[in-house]
Order: structure tokens, then C-alpha cells, then sequence
């Protein structure tokens, strides 16, 4: 916006602009349209962003993001504590839950590993992970990380972890996604889903 | 989210969903963006939402957005008050700011004419413009609204208001895109701009 714009309405579009995938045009179409919100609205959204920072903290347990000590997944009577699934972040957490048909628990690293982006091991949750499965019970640990360079780098550094230490460890499978058209599917893909072929 | 997610961040996607063009992936990406600013970053957020709403309004004399209670443009000494451009919303005077070749001033109606969503002329600011004009100084209304069929309504309801006033009133010419290729143009931009050519 140009120096004949509001400073408060630049000044908004410029916060909207720093979050990921929003750029300065959607940014000031957004500040604008604050303009238009009932000033109740608006005051409702500035609490919402304050308290989700404040009280949304990330579990003590699986590093899930929680406003409780103790996510809802960790506490659940009904969820298996011994098979974690370990994910790059919350996002993945709710990908699985939309499954219905996973009964364990999770392990959120927060970050995968990448040298390049100066993200080490130590700066992901890893020694989190060896300390949950240090009493013994775990009897199975799935890598669920993207099938992606940093990915399954990250799953094979843990992998090489727990394997010394007698646990489980396996990866996701990789193949033609459901309802794909073999026609279109990358190299990679369809070399994948020949190799891990199953017996029909 | 669902409901192993933190109830705050449901609240606070759910806020930018509200938002236009953002749905609810790209709500719940904010979300837990969100999460990863630190503590005064998503204050400053919260203020300037705040803020925005709280002190903007409407400049008395054209309309647009502001902070003082004239407009910079409006109060300019370097502008020709005489010449008015008629405008749908505050974005379009960015955009007509852009061209850095427009020295009058502007007018906001907030809205297009428009009888299937209930807009009626009464409820945009028509009767401010009207009010501007009775000095009879205006030297000429530039009627600068979108070629869509609200915008053309617009204009021409206005026109037809002004012109017993003894006003000169203007459309926005129509023709061509700078750069554009004939051959992609649609049927009534081309006929629009064969219609308006002009001697070379």
C-alpha cells in the first residue's frame, strides 16, 4: 500500500503478509476486509491468535501440540502406548487421525532432519523418542516421515537408533496411491510399487 | 481439526477460515504457523487487528480509508479537487495511485449497485458525492467503476444523477490490455475497442 493508505492498514496487511503462502495483494484484500468485520469479530480474532499461542503448548509426553499437560491421544485408555508412530509435525498427527485406523500413539519431531537447512539431530525431538521407548514395552516404532530426501533420512538416522536397542522399527509403504492412473505415475513411484509388490 | 487437536487452534483456524479465500487447509496451516511465532510476534499480530478496526474509518470527504479525518489525498494542496474519480472500493484507489499519472482527488462508494444482493443506491455513499458537487466547482466525474454489469449500472445510475447538475461525467475508456494478444481477446473487449479507436 502507498504512503496515501491508512499506517494501521499498512501496518496490518504487512502481518498478514508474513505468514506462509499469503503474499502483499492477499495480504491487503485480508486487511481490508478486517475493515468490514464487526469490531466484536475483530477483537474475537485477536484473543483467538493470543490464547492459542499462550495456551497451546506441546505435550510432555508425544510433543503433539496441547492446551492440557497430557494430550488427549497420550491419556486415551483406548490407544496401544506401545506402537508410536513418528511424524514431522501436528499436521501429520490429524492426516492419521482422519484414517480412523490407527490405534496407537504418536511421536511429533517437529522438524526433520537437514543439514543443508542447519537442522541437525539435536534440533529435532529424537532424544525425546529414545527416552519413551526406554522402558522396554514398545513393540513397534513406525517411521511415518514424507518419502522425501529429509524424510527418510530422518527415518533411517532413528531407525539406526533403535534398532541396537531390540526395538521394531518400521517405514511406511510406498506404491501407486489409490485411484492412480499407472500412466501418470513418476519413476520412483511405480519402481517403488513393483519392488513392494504383494502376493495376491 | 479434529478433536485430539488443541481446542484453541480450532478456534483460531476457524477465525482464519472466516477470512475470504482462505479454506479450512490453508486455515489450520495458519494455525500451527501460528504456533512457531514467538510470543510478541503474534501480540503485535493481535494489535494490529485491533488497532486496524479501531482507528481506520471512512475520510469525511472521500470516503476512503483513513486514520485522520481527512484523507492525505483530500487534504493535499498538490491535487485538483475539481476532478473527482468514482471508485467501487479503497483498492481501487491503490490501484489508480500506482499509475503515479492521476492528480484529482477520489470518491469511495464502498459497493456497486447491485438489486439481486439487495444493494440499492441509498445503500452505497451516493448521496456524499452529490453533497461534493453542489458547490459547482466540479470541473468533471470520472466514473470509474469495473466493466461488469453492476459497474456499468453504477455509472450509468450516477451519470444520469449528475448530468441535469450541468456535470461533465466520464467512463473509464475500454479496450485492448496493454500487451494483451488479439487473438486471445474476448469477443466484447474487441468489439469495445474497435468501437473506441482512435486516429493514429
Amino acid at each position: 500500500m502507498a504512503d496515501h493508505n491508512a499506517l494501521p492498514l499498512i501496518i496490518l496487511a504487512e502481518k498478514f503478509a508474513s505468514l506462509p503462502g499469503i503474499g502483499m495483494k492477499t495480504a491487503h484484500r485480508l486487511a481490508y476486509y478486517v475493515m468490514s468485520m464487526t469490531e466484536k469479530d475483530v477483537e474475537d480474532f485477536a484473543t483467538a491468535l493470543v490464547s492459542a499461542k499462550k495456551n497451546v503448548h506441546r505435550c510432555k509426553c508425544c510433543m503433539n501440540l496441547t492446551e492440557r499437560e497430557i494430550c488427549p491421544i497420550c491419556s486415551s485408555d483406548g490407544r496401544d502406548k506401545n506402537i508410536i508412530c513418528v511424524v514431522e509435525a501436528p499436521r501429520d498427527v490429524t492426516a492419521f487421525e482422519r484414517t480412523r485406523e490407527y490405534h496407537g500413539v504418536y511421536h511429533v519431531l517437529h522438524g526433520l532432519i537437514s543439514p543443508l537447512d542447519n537442522i541437525t539431530p539435536d534440533k529435532i525431538h529424537i532424544k525425546e523418542l529414545i527416552a519413551r521407548i526406554s522402558d522396554g514395552k514398545t513393540k513397534e516404532v513406525i517411521m511415518a516421515t514424507n518419502p522425501t530426501v529429509e524424510g527418510d533420512t530422518t527415518a533411517m538416522y532413528i531407525a539406526g537408533l533403535l534398532k541396537p536397542l531390540g526395538v521394531k522399527v518400521t517405514r511406511l509403504a510406498f506404491g501407486l496411491p489409490v485411484g492412480a492412473n499407472l500412466e501418470y505415475a513418476d519413476e520412483v513411484t511405480l519402481y517403488k510399487a513393483l519392488e513392494n509388490r504383494n502376493d495376491m
